[in-house]
């Protein structure tokens, strides 16, 4: 099926696409508060992506619709007269669910599957129902920031999985929309699945198969944290992984910041493993896109160091005054 | 590509669509207040769209997300346990715009193409999102009426266009949500158009698309008014006629209310004609989903007349105190 639609939608040089970006579900919404957007995070997040994409400057606001609390509805036709495009050179957002959709899921199952249940049938509804509305939310700010955002569930696209993989995901629809100079805005979703009935499609599985398929310049994950830590970043004595390069193999290692001595590696790398198994696990998902030869940034929101991993700036070499984590293959 | 469509996905009788209703744009919102949803008729219409889908009688609500103004997230998991089934006997649902993504086509002129020119992409952004504003909101009322409801915009699916025509539908992604029970919420939508570069799609064109694909049993249109008249319904002398026949050859002709002689009859028509052009436009749409043998019922939203309708207990003949508009072919 994959290798299908790379047969039939074959991208060329010329129209490839420029950066994959991942916004965080811990970034652009209130963990702990039930879908809770963090809105002032969203703005910084949706300026910095204009900028990247948009250099121009001025603010063309594509959101016309009526606002809860505020009374005017945004829309100056004239404003658009002598701007000669609006194209948004080639990115695709990808974002999580954060405290949206969480609940839904994991209150009725729908992640286990057996979509006959009907309370997993129920979750899946509740779901689909929260991580829209979310979608939502995130393609209107865009759109305020004069991004041609445009929303594509997963679900309604017809993207299936089987097992943890994806097996049908017709992409020629983002494509289209990518060339047409609009930004689709994927998220993760509950989707059928071929062997449990359905599922949960996460965020960092549309990235990866994004990524595998559209081969981007670089790919940008945007957290709640300065990047990948060692160990849990609250904990006192926390490192912050600046460089991990990928080997062939897929193993990876850190190359900065440099340890001492090889003994103390090893140590690392177990406790690494220990825990923090849910960076292992991003690593992981990170170390599959580097491995294609794509570089991968993971950096904390609405910062200065997010705005320069958005724009291009680490494509060669890495600032020394760069905060976050580049994961990319052994050159 | 239709008939491709119509290939991989046959239809077997026993997996056959009951209904597809459209929610008229002018039932559902509140025409002349720009995105005002009519949450008093949209309600009485999912509580009748759950009756003739599940006539269990209980709601399981399945919308389990937050509600401006109302405290509470309304999530019983144990409600489900003793529930069988929560499948939906096979409805589609499709709504127009009303008072949703009007302002933001006219202000831009999607509907004439033109996706180049900034004003025409901010516009279809603006479209998009006014439209699926009112495609969530329906999901998520009807999700509150126990009916599994999932959204799907057109432009999402990947359909597209040709002129008025549909040139891209695949149908295979509404076909299998209905199949695991799901009620799919497709809406007029901003789409790519092969000749213009985009235009609106309307939920009419969507409802024959479906209907000439999926054959169902009948197809039900929730208006503002009892059905169609020989003038606008607001005239003092208009007539509601009561059940039209389509010849084949797409001709149409009023068998109820009989008319007293011939001369009467061709006023009649050219009256029709001249005065209520919107009205005959629906009536040729409707006619030629009629043609396929499918009965097309005409009538006003939340009645008792509605309800009659969206159960089936029109297909045979048509009871005297019914009001509304019955569309067929010839037999």
């Amino acid at each position: 099926m994959e290798a299908s639609n790379r047969t039939k939608h074959e991208i060329s040089p010329t129209k490839s696409i420029r950066c994959i970006v991942k916004l965080g579900g811990a970034a652009i919404t209130c963990k702990n508060e039930l879908e809770q957007i963090n809105g002032k995070n969203l703005e910084v997040v949706c300026s910095q992506l204009r900028q990247s994409m948009m250099p121009s400057g001025k603010v063309f606001g594509m959101d016309w619709s009526k606002r809860p609390g505020i009374s005017d509805v945004s829309c100056n036709v004239n404003e658009f007269e002598h701007q000669l495009t609006l194209d948004s050179h080639k990115f695709i957002v990808v974002h999580g669910a954060g405290s949206f959709g969480h609940f839904q899921a994991s209150k009725s199952g729908v992640h286990k599957g057996g979509l006959h249940q009907p309370l997993v049938k129920a979750g899946f509804v509740a779901t689909r129902i929260s991580v829209t509305t979310l979608n939502l939310e995130i393609v209107r700010a865009l759109a305020r920031e004069g991004i041609p955002s445009v929303g594509m569930s997963p679900f309604s696209c017809g993207w299936s999985t089987s097992g943890r993989n994806i097996a049908a995901a017709d992409l020629s629809v983002v494509d289209k929309a990518v060339e047409s100079g609009f930004v689709p805005v994927l998220h993760g979703d509950a989707v059928h699945d071929n062997l449990q009935g359905c599922t949960i499609l996460s965020g960092d599985v549309i990235i990866r198969h994004l990524a595998a398929d559209l081969k981007p310049e670089y790919v940008v994950f945007l957290t709640d944290v300065l990047g990948v830590y060692d160990r849990p970043p609250a904990e006192p004595n926390a490192v912050l992984l600046r460089e991990i390069t990928v080997n062939e193999d897929g193993s990876w290692s850190v190359i900065k910041p440099v340890l001492q001595d090889m003994d103390k590696q090893v140590d690392f790398t177990v406790a690494a493993h220990d825990t923090t198994g849910g960076m292992e696990a991003k690593i992981s998902e990170a170390a599959m896109i580097a491995k294609l030869g794509i570089d991968v940034y993971i950096v904390k929101a609405a910062t200065s160091h997010s705005l320069r991993a958005l724009i291009g700036e680490l494509r060669g070499n890495i600032p020394d005054d760069w905060l976050g984590t580049v994961i990319r293959i052994l050159k």
